[in-house]
Parts: structure tokens; C-alpha cells; sequence
């Protein structure tokens, strides 16, 4: 297939993109979803939208690839590896595609992470801290972690003009509208989502320089200071604004339109 | 001052670098050092060798700050802010000098992080493990909570050429050489640094790209793929190769360093 007929095709594609539903129905709101089983129905539905496209899923990348990757832009890049056989192995894995130089291009890679029990806690009735006392438990900082492996896939992926990570946030640390939940014996009890005792939306804030959440924001920007480019890889960071799990069908409906702004970027490639 | 002179001043005292013997003298090995302690005499050193400069330390800055900088760059950015009061503490603080137009700049950032007791467990015949029957804990992943403070300091400083930010790691779990440990009954105990189930350095190399550690990595690397331009900003990674603790002299020789840099980064704008 010639790249102009490749890159008509993708965008009509795009303008066709009715989401999930095609594959779920109505009906499909399940709850309880593994963020890795929803990367493979968006990987299946991206195959079916691209039967001429080679698509695969891997569920981790070894630093050696990476620092590979890292090497061919400078020889100073990538040049430490520790432990051999280091990995790292996003939640939902990677799904690539191959491009006509036979090369695999990442089109998505995702995390899902839930912190805050406090929704449920509350509405089973049980108290919390060390005296078993309170109705919300002081938020951990856990999430914090999720910085590595946005860091090592944007150094994967250097090269590249686009960066389709996507984080799903649940549970009550990450709420962005304020919840309030009834205990079994009738009390109401607010969860304010500015509280800095149980939100930690802040922590993760900087993977995407502070940039919208709920956005797609797979398509890097391009700053210019004093002279000096920059391009930002940013995570697109989605989170559950009531502290509710990701139901299946929405993680693919998001993950469908972040590899497909992948596919575009590489329209010329493909 | 004029600009010039500052410069020349600035390039001499960098040549004229003895360290921070100066300070210290030789009988300097104070162990059980904090990085806080070693950024105060940094900043106390850089204020002796330029008295006409005004420098601060702080122990924190705001996310609004590090909003209202992403902000002037574009105003997509620097835009989210879920708990009006976070703000970021890099165990070292910052230090920053005065511009010529009244600005601070940073010039030092440091943290210091412990991560595996192995050593010390061993020194004392203590075993470990859910039966204590092992020699070696397996590692823990607190170390990739390091990524978040630095990404958040790239982002305050993405209109600089530079990024001063030193993180010092010591512990089991940071080895870069193999130690033979020797129990209170003899046996020795062999610490591989390439062990997986010890060696956490894997897990933080992504903030330097993988470049060299234990090497001042302050002055930015600028890198062109595809006609397009980006600025690395690389934590300088510092680590014990023996899992020993840092000496507060070696801290502060090596965060003048980094200090020194920065200043020299600025020396047409102080």
C-alpha cells in the first residue's frame, strides 16, 4: 500500500470513530477491568480497523532496548545498565505497530493505578487510623513511583514526535470533584477533593508539566526559550473525578483515540 | 559589577577549586551527614568566594512557583493545582542566587536517599526474609519515588541550560562494586552488585537517561533527531559503590561542583 493511500485510510478511520461501543454494546459497562485486557480489545479493534497493519502487544521492554534506543541519538545516553535483565512492565503493556521499514513503533503504552480506600471504607462503616478512629486514612505517596516509567518510556521514545502513555487514576486520592459518601448508620461524610490530606493528584502533576488531565495529550509540544527548543513528552493522565473504578469499555474508548493519534503521527510510515 | 568582571571572577575561582578542605581540613570524615547540613555549607562556602553575589537557601518550593514558570513558557502549562498548598521539599533544599535583574535562580537542588540495610544486618549476624533465614532482603521500589522531585525541578528550570539537581544514594541496594560483608561468626556474605534481587540503580537511571554516574551532569545536553531539537535536563546521580554512607566533606565537594556550574551557566546574568 502506497503511504498516501496508508494515510487517507487512517484518516477516515478517525473521522469513523464511534468507540467501543461496536464491540461492547451498550451493555458493557463493566467494572473491575484490568487496564492489560483492555489494551488487548484496543489492540484487536485496531487490527480490525487496519487489517493491512501488523500489530502486536508486549507486556514489558528491557533496558537494554531502551538504553539501545538511547544510544543511537548520543553515545552518551544509555550507557548504564545495573542489573542485566532489567525490565519494566507497564500495567497494560505495549502495544507497537510495524512500520514499512519493518521496524515495531510504540503506539500505546499503559498504567493503571488505584490509591484511597476511603469510598469504600465509609461505606461498609469501618473507621480508620491508628486508633480506628477516623472516617479517612492520611493519603500515601505511592503514586509517586508511577514517575519511573513514564521517564524510561520518553527516553524510549526520544525519537519520536508523540508520546501515547496514558495513566488511569482511581480510587479517593485522586478525585477532582468533591464526594460525599453515607456510612451504613446514615451519617454523611465529605470527601473534599482539595484536601490535601487525601489528594494526591499533585504528585503526578508534573509528568504532564501541569497540563490538562482527561486530555489526550499523546501529540508533543514544541517550546521555544531563549533560543532553545524543547520538546515535552507529557502522560496523558486520566482520573475517575468521583474516585469510581474505570469502567472497561471508557479505558478503551481513551486508549482507541490515543493510539490513533499514534497511528497518525506515523501516518507517513506506515 | 560589570558582567565581565563577574565572569572572569567566576572562571577563576573555578580553577582556583581546592574543595571543600578549605572548610573542613582533613580530619573532615564526619559519617551520619545530612544533605541539609551539606547544602547549608555549601551555600555558606559559595557565599565566601563571591561576597558580592546574595544567596538563599529554602527548604521547599510551591507547585503555584513551579505552575506560574511552566506558565510563562505556554499557557497550557502550569495550569492544574488540586491542593492550593503542595509543594515540593528535596531533602537538601534549593539554593539560589540573585541576578542582575533581582531574579533568583536556582543553582543547587540535592537529595539524599538510603535505600537496603543488607550491610548492616550482616555486621550484626542478623538474618532476614519472612522466616529470618536469609542473609539478603529483597530490595524494595521506594527509590523510583525519587523521579517525582526531580521531574518537578526539570519542569521549574525548562527555560534554563542547566539542571542542578544532585541526588546522593547510598545503601545495599545501590552497589556498583561486589563487598564481601563478614558476619559476627566468620562466614562472609557476598553482596553481587548485579543481583536483581538487591541493585535498585536500575530504577533510577532513566532521570540521567542513562548517562555516567557519579559525574556532574549540570549543564544540559541538547540532542537533534529528525530536525527536531530537545534539551535533556539530567539529574547528577551520586552513588556510594560500596553501600557505605556519605562522608558531609565528599557531599559538599561534589555540590560545590554542581554549584560552581550553575554559576558559571549564569555568569552573563549575575
Amino acid at each position: 500500500m502506497s503511504q498516501t493511500n496508508q494515510s487517507n485510510r487512517l484518516t477516515n478511520q478517525q473521522k469513523e470513530n464511534h468507540g467501543a461501543a461496536g464491540i461492547f454494546g451498550t451493555a458493557a459497562q463493566l467494572h473491575d477491568a484490568a487496564v492489560s485486557q483492555a489494551a488487548l480489545f484496543t489492540m484487536k479493534q485496531l487490527q480490525s480497523e487496519h487489517p493491512n497493519l501488523k500489530f502486536r502487544h508486549r507486556k514489558s521492554i528491557s533496558k537494554l532496548e531502551i538504553n539501545k534506543a538511547l544510544q543511537k541519538l548520543d553515545p552518551d545516553l544509555g550507557k548504564t545498565l545495573f542489573v542485566p535483565e532489567s525490565s519494566i512492565k507497564p500495567d497494560g503493556g505495549i502495544i507497537e505497530v510495524q512500520d514499512t521499514n519493518g521496524n515495531w513503533r510504540i503506539v500505546l503504552v499503559s498504567e493503571a493505578k488505584h490509591q484511597g480506600n476511603d469510598i469504600e471504607n465509609i461505606k461498609q462503616g469501618k473507621l480508620v487510623g491508628k486508633n480506628n478512629d477516623q472516617d479517612l486514612m492520611a493519603a500515601g505517596n505511592a503514586i509517586e513511583r508511577a514517575h519511573k516509567n513514564i521517564s524510561e518510556i520518553a527516553n524510549l521514545m526520544l525519537a519520536e514526535s508523540y508520546f501515547p502513555y496514558i495513566i488511569f487514576l482511581e480510587g479517593s486520592n485522586f478525585l477532582t470533584k468533591d464526594v460525599i459518601v453515607t456510612r451504613p448508620d446514615g451519617r454523611n461524610v465529605e470527601l473534599k477533593c482539595n484536601s490535601g490530606f487525601i489528594n494526591r493528584l499533585d504528585r503526578l502533576s508534573a509528568a504532564n508539566y501541569g497540563m490538562a488531565i482527561n486530555v489526550n495529550l499523546c501529540k508533543n509540544k514544541f517550546i521555544s526559550t531563549n533560543g532553545r527548543h524543547s520538546m515535552l513528552q507529557a502522560a496523558s493522565i486520566f482520573t475517575k473525578n468521583n474516585g469510581e473504578k474505570w469502567p472497561l469499555n471508557e479505558m478503551i474508548d481513551i486508549m482507541l483515540d490515543v493510539a490513533r493519534t499514534s497511528l497518525y503521527m506515523l501516518k507517513n510510515e506506515l
